[in-house]
């Protein structure tokens, strides 16, 4: 049997402290296992308020506290930070590495939580002119590309530029595009007026980009017209059915479906238009049963185990199961489901081939469009406005760790949406200089010729 | 007469949003003038917090809120985000570049308040490995670095690298170094403590170094002595009359007065021995007929104004005059003092031979030591422990710009003083990816750091 440790204390290792992994430990805390949670970051992040941090409403203290001081409690489990590297599934062993160190951690049961990144549906080098918003460092680069865009329009004075200055283009028209665009239009029209003398930020054009045929396409019908209204009324412009054929420092290139191309000037681009699950998936995938769909996402059993390996499960943004979607909800409640079939294998009230099968309760998903505003769905009732933006609000509230953040959350909320004020305006140098680097970088921008090797080959 | 602008509104230029140069602008805001305010970062920067974010306590944006922001009701006020590259005290002009756009900014008046930088008293290669805390970056940096160092001697197996990883040194017990000394000593032994599994953080070595006989040498007597006890209470090991010869990736060499030296194998290391003014002091120096001194500030007229050049005003941390400190309240009333003369002027109430000369009211000074603990000096009265701490804590947060910062700085201090938690720990990846590339890279190789000077211009 696979998991038979004898009368060794099992050890579990979790990849990934996001909602799957960090789930998953805190239900496991009374186990009679020895729990490591290994993760790139020392952090855990709320990935559903990172737009907040981009748009200067929070810090990144109030959405990424430490995990392991989350999880200083629970005496049975270790945090460890690193870069999982290597996966082996015969010799059951987890490789990382983090500053220079690496680590081997032996498991008798494996979770997989490593969640997904953006996807650019193949054509990587638009990530750096369109980052996507991922991580910490993507929301305060965005910050940085934002307010560093108005500052730029400030001083340039060709007015040619200016207009590309002060294009705002967000590719996605999921509930991050959606959010992120309606928070950079209060900026422009609220939080930055009166304070420029050359510009005035309310001119900002406002691009929201998406080759489906209506924004949040997942909701449909009356809550993607009511969520477009709203956005219109903000002043951002919604191009539907487009698809970016093109990024560059320039711009972006958009067909249409009637094949006619068009070029958007602009400086700041967003890409939140698809997801990449963790290359660890391919690395399951590979020494299993089982393969990865078109999202790198791994073909999971019922029980969110490998096909052949009921000691590995893969669960939240990297698994493939019935069609669920990428939601946090799904990945918590992975977590959770894995986490209680291992206490009550541990506690030998059930085999691994005893598992219930997985069962996701749909608890509904909602997208604010800007304060006081957003979309619900819960089962069939369908929520907008105000009322589904106060849901929005405590039940982000409810899920953010810990007592701190939760208050200072509220407070800064208070602030932005009440006022219009935001906390968390500041950029670094570090950004101003990585912004610079990138121009100067791309300026002359040589393209470079296939080598003749190549040209001559066959 | 220098400052005769006939019927043209007069045009002052501020170089700097720090205490001197926002302080002028405030007072400022009536003035029948165009006053246009430059600065190489977007916001104003509440310096004497920076080591509560380099610690975890307070985020960056509660210190450094936009400077335009702050500055968009005085109409007659413009915010100009730029690095000063040339003063042309001749044509009387500024220039100025960011992001690859150069500026030439024209004055009738110029008040230069750019600050000082890091000195590292001719050894500009330290800076790498032990930088200073002078802007946001390097207190995010530093925090990265502390808790980078415990993250990394919870992996490391090796007993005497982590010796080496859990060893951070201070240098310079002046006011900053000693309230960021105090605060790595509440990290390790309250806020971390049971969050490792492999190391405890209390048992950090923490290391207080100084070349003087005394901690806080500019109080001296029993402040001094009070100050030493807490923090040794606190578990700082304080080193004096130790002069610090090398720094490199591996500790410093540090030698004492009777000619032994000694070597102390760190990770982490931080200075704060000594500031250099603005490197715009000796250009200023250099288009006139004063001179700078040791540590490059301007030396300046009763009035603050540059010899032969009454519409040139050389304020805070940039000037030298009568021993006066480096502290914010001698910017700020320096930038108060130098607005009024230019309103006075303005009104034609004065001429600039008429201004009365600059005098610095002492409010007094004083220094954080840990929680509940200050110590503080206003004119003979000496003052210790918690009543030394309130008022600290008050002036402080008057001082702070704005309501919100105020409030949510009361909150997080609240949280942390009286509770153990800190709100912002977080780390970014840049950060830890800046750490392993420094790592990797000076392993074997010679450091070739930019001077201090110049990081820190303008």
């Amino acid at each position: 049997m696979g998991n038979d440790t004898g009368n060794r204390r099992r050890r579990i290792v979790i990849i990934g402290s996001g909602f799957g992994g960090l789930f998953a430990a805190r239900k496991l805390k009374k186990a009679d296992a020895d729990i490591t949670i290994i993760n790139r970051t020392t952090h855990h992040l709320f990935q559903p308020l990172l737009y907040q941090v981009a748009t200067g409403i929070i810090s990144e203290g109030e959405i990424a506290p430490p995990t392991r001081l989350i999880l200083r409690k629970y005496r049975n489990t270790t945090t460890l930070l690193g870069d999982v590297t290597d996966i082996d599934m015969t010799a059951r062993t987890v490789t990382s590495e983090a500053m220079g160190m690496t680590t081997v951690t032996p498991y008798d049961s494996l979770i997989v939580a490593a969640g997904a990144g953006q996807s650019y549906f193949g054509n990587d080098h638009f990530a750096e002119y369109a980052p996507g918003m991922k991580t910490i460092d993507d929301a305060l680069e965005l910050r940085g590309r934002i307010l560093g865009a108005f500052e730029q329009a400030e001083i340039s004075t060709d007015a040619h530029a200016r207009e590309r200055l002060m294009t705002f283009v967000v590719v996605g028209a999921g509930p991050t595009g959606v959010e992120l665009v309606g928070q950079i239009a209060e900026l422009a029209h609220h939080t930055l007026r009166g304070s420029f003398r050359n510009i005035d930020p309310s001119d900002a054009r406002i691009v929201l980009l998406d080759g489906a045929d209506d924004v949040l396409p997942v909701y449909g019908g009356k809550l993607s017209a009511n969520a477009r209204k709203k956005l219109e009324k903000l002043g951002v412009e919604i191009q539907l059915q487009a698809m970016v054929t093109d990024v560059n420092r320039d711009g972006l290139t958009i067909k249409r479906k009637d094949g006619t191309e068009t070029l958007i000037r602009s400086q700041c681009k967003v890409w939140s238009a698809g997801v990449q699950a963790s290359p660890l998936g391919k690395m399951i995938a590979d020494q299993s049963d089982t393969t990865v769909d078109r999202a790198g996402r791994v073909r999971v059993q019922p029980d969110l185990s490998v096909a052949g390996h009921p000691e590995v499960f893969v669960i939240g943004d990297m698994m493939a199961l019935d069609d669920l979607p990428g939601l946090a909800q799904v990945a918590m409640q992975g977590g959770e489901y894995v986490a209680k079939q291992l206490i009550a294998e541990i506690k030998g009230k059930q085999t691994e081939y005893q598992r219930p099968d997985f069962r996701y309760w749909d608890k509904g998903s909602m997208a604010t469009i800007s304060r006081f505003s957003a979309v619900a769905k819960v089962g069939r009732i369908e929520l907008t406005g105000f009322i589904a933006w106060l849901i929005w609000l405590v039940i982000h509230l409810m899920y953010l760790v810990g007592y701190r953040s939760r208050a200072m959350t509220l407070f800064a909320w208070t602030m932005t949406f009440f006022g219009r004020g935001r906390a968390q305006m500041t950029i670094t140098e570090q950004q101003v200089i990585a912004r610079t680097a990138l121009k100067e970088q791309h300026r002359p921008a040589p393209p470079a010729p296939a080598p003749a090797a190549e040209r001559d080959a066959g």
